[in-house]
């Protein structure tokens, strides 16, 4: 659940987007390396879930704020999408109706258009796997919507519990949502790179038997901690 | 959750089915077309998922009306089932048992059953997954249920918040579950195919990167609203 | 969620296990067998899922208690680990944080672990799939967690709902997640190779179209009951 | 969550009603007594709860299929609202929006209307306690409403899991929600009553110390049954 | 959830239980204060709520386990019931029906019984408030249930995620229940005092306008730790 | 669930408020005319429920982003805030601890605080009633809370799905919560106020008889959507 932080009935048309090749490098860390080399923020809530296993992406994010049950905007956000952009849509009350499907995967996807974060609900799943176009949402349901009422695109949004504005990177995979914001972009990389280095190190000794007891070198602070062996 | 809408302790042996073309001419639209062809109606609770990815069927409902925990009636109920049925239970209280396994689908298919809902728990995915014989469910979950009080089997049943009653078309793929009133069957199944078509023609049009927007003439009315793009 | 029912700060490095191909033989009955083999009880709650579909394993429980975001205890664990060992991590308060990732279970497979139970979340579940470690948890989630306070080691635990001792038998499926008391282990074997036998007889002869009711004998006393066939 | 059981945009202007003394004597029989009475059918789900404790009441349903997140048809609904009614909205798809608040409650005691169950949510909660109209909602929640879309009054509904006609009789108090079908009324306040006569006799002999076991004679069916005393 | 420990269809007769006391005085401390005072355990889940609020007592376990939807046990157990016992129930399987009302709580008052616990759904809440027979549940429920299956008396339980053994205490309140192995009551009894009279002057120091964290000492390991005031 | 949108380990010590005559007016109108007043933005989770009935109050809040089951902050908080000011805090990742018990009510009592709003747990409840001391929760548990770990004071957080800004208005009630930028807290009172005098006038209608219908001129534009009296 989430909401726009600003008002509704606007479209924010030029939007700031990160390096193409930063988020891409994002993109192929992963979630849970993006999450812990920002120092453990962004993460989106558990719930958002992806509708097929095994896909890794990143993208910068066209936000859209809608009334619940009611994909008017995506229509309208669609127009703003750029080649690698991804829609993160957030409804302005709690719903999990099925505010996208094929028809709107395909239009995504001849805008070079990646993929949907959506705190509700997506329906067609069959025909997007099939398209390989992934989403994450917070339900599977086939429940229609309206076009009644206006939202806004490209504004600030609370998506699943974080702060996510336009132009943010967006990086999902199986582990499940993380957004990056575009001015941090390349701080974070660097610190994903240094991180993915370490524990490659970290792998092999782990592999080879070695204990992260020792690793770590924990068993000290344990000791004095006051850990007993019985 | 459900309950039976009727009094317990009743097998209905005659029902009316749809006609076997209608009902698999339903079950190739899916379940996101019928739902819309037939008004946005019928669709059960999102938490009622697939046991495994990619079945899509259609079926006549055998109804069935489950104390909780209890899974007699099943058995009742299998000797009501003709070739291309579905099963439907609801339980009279809220339940996440599982009521049904490999056996009983090994019996479903042996009077050719070809699927169950169930507002509950199902257990043996793993060889129900191998058989072929799908199950939409509330949970999975191995707990076992008891023989020891009387429920309804073909009687009107309310299963994940949708009234079903015997004979009724159920259609189900990866987007969830849909109930289609057995006497609208042909006009939902006229609907649902104009709406295919008319999909088919919007594919072709945002494929080539025609947006929404304009196939739908939402431009006009979006400004009258006061949409404002900045 | 769940707790230790002793004290923490304690590690626990002597347990008894059961015999080696009592437990492989129970893993080959799966969950829904040995729930049943042994009158009902040990199975966990049914939002345990598996992080993929397909596995089906057996192991003795190396116990965890830790607190909530902590895990730290994890890699006290992995030094008492041995050959066919799971981990069992319970709570102290609820929690969905990504306790474990790759590089523990990269650990756990050099010293010949084969599995995590964990009533709470896991992480960098696409490369625990590529490595074939099979996780059975409440949520997916990246959270990363610390490592600041004592919990205990193979100590009784309440893991979803059930109380797990160090040594006992963990039976895990795409049905869920079950546990056998040690020292019931080759009682519960030889009901559950008697459950299967019979099972085999019934399964023929359903597949052959006969009917459970008939069967099971339970016309007479639905009869009894006052079911009535209309 | 629910929906109507027939297609939208109708108002059903004349529905029976049930006799207004049956209606009172139901109410004062409260939601266990008349569940049990009518064969322990007609229970709302649980989450229906009261915004406030105390009130038992009974009126006859008039019902509302109204879109998520649109109020529109509860005007509509009020002007066929006659003393003693009671208003029973469902959602077509789940919505926790707040669709009833103090004015609409004003406007409803002005017609003689005496409460709201909705399967939703509802807002002025301190008002409407104040001024003792009682609701049972499946949430408080302040979110607004919008008037754009059309819904139906005075159709079947799936409500909160059960099935709900126009003129049945709904029952609440602090146990929840349970709904009588109109034609069955008399019959099932004479069963309540006499279920009421018979627990009066059993709290007597009960707060005088005498066991259930003993007034219903359970002691041998439970040794049948093979319960051990150790 | 829960589920007995052991096996079903036995009746343990007698059980130790703790002083008198002891128990009056545990109560007397209230739930937060005994859950810090035997090192945070025993906390049962917080969906774990009172029908009425400003009860605050303890008592001697009395543990049922029960089949889902079956309260036979209930009788059975009651006549285990002496002066200052609390039933605690756990089903089998999760379940919210109403296995508890204002007859059985008649009973339980004839013979001294102060209360129940139960991971399940409760009935007659507005009776029982009027009787001040409090009762701590997951649910308030009306469905009723049924004696067709055995559970267990006096056997070890999982309550909500906590394992109680019969005769263990009970502590319940606002905050919710927390149990005390009884021979563990006095020494955490003692704890419980302690930690109350260093409350008291804490409480005053707070009042006075001191801040935590000067009473605590905190200001130097939260430098240490880096925190920057800026 | 939530988050700070920043790094932690950081307090802000000097932040901005609102005139205390306009949060004061603020808390008069009550959530839902003021979630109404700006657009019906700023409320926060229904999830979010008072410990007891009644209270309606507006403070400026002093933000925590906290690490889960970690209170250490809340000290640190305390020490920023002045009178009139509530905290509002939200945990990095989902957490129901009890961060937030009477000793520290204690406290921000004694500095003129005057409400807590918790992404997470409180306990001692049935103390905080009695010292009117209002919180707005996801849980009342008991769970204790350790102090290890940095979060941070005063920088802008996503509590219940909300952006919450230092300074930012927070007006709660029995209908839940609402954030009010601080900025537009003059305009959004202005609105308020004006919504609570056309209601007025309205509820005078709607008391004496008017339908909503007529009051709204409603019946043309339903007319022209095509609903049907039959």
């Amino acid at each position: 659940m989430a909401g726009a932080v600003t008002q509704s009935g606007v479209v924010v048309q030029k939007i700031e987007r990160a390096d193409k090749q930063v988020i891409a490098a994002l993109g192929a860390c992963g979630v849970a390396t993006v999450h812990e080399a920002q120092g453990r923020k962004g993460l989106l809530a558990s719930y958002m879930r992806p509708i097929y296993s095994g896909a890794r992406i990143a993208g910068s994010a066209v936000t859209i704020s809608a009334p619940p049950g009611d994909n008017w905007m995506v229509h309208v956000a669609i127009e703003q999408v750029q080649a690698g952009d991804m829609l993160v849509l957030a409804p302005t009350s709690p719903c999990e109706d099925g505010y996208f499907g094929d028809l709107l995967a395909t239009s995504m996807q001849a805008r070079g258009g990646i993929g949907l974060v959506i705190d509700a609900g997506v329906r067609d799943v069959r025909d997007l796997t099939e398209m390989g176009f992934p989403v994450w949402s917070k339900a599977v349901f086939a429940q229609g919507t309206v076009k009644e009422t206006l939202g806004s695109v490209n504004v600030p949004v609370v998506c699943a519990n974080q702060l996510v504005n336009p132009g943010d990177i967006i990086v999902a995979d199986d582990d499940g949502v993380c957004v990056v914001r575009r001015e941090e972009a390349e701080a974070v990389l660097e610190k994903a790179r240094a991180r993915e280095a370490a524990e490659e190190d970290k792998r092999k000794r782990l592999a080879a038997g070695e204990l992260g007891l020792d690793i770590y070198n924990m068993r000290g602070r344990l000791a004095e901690k006051g850990l007993k062996y019985v």
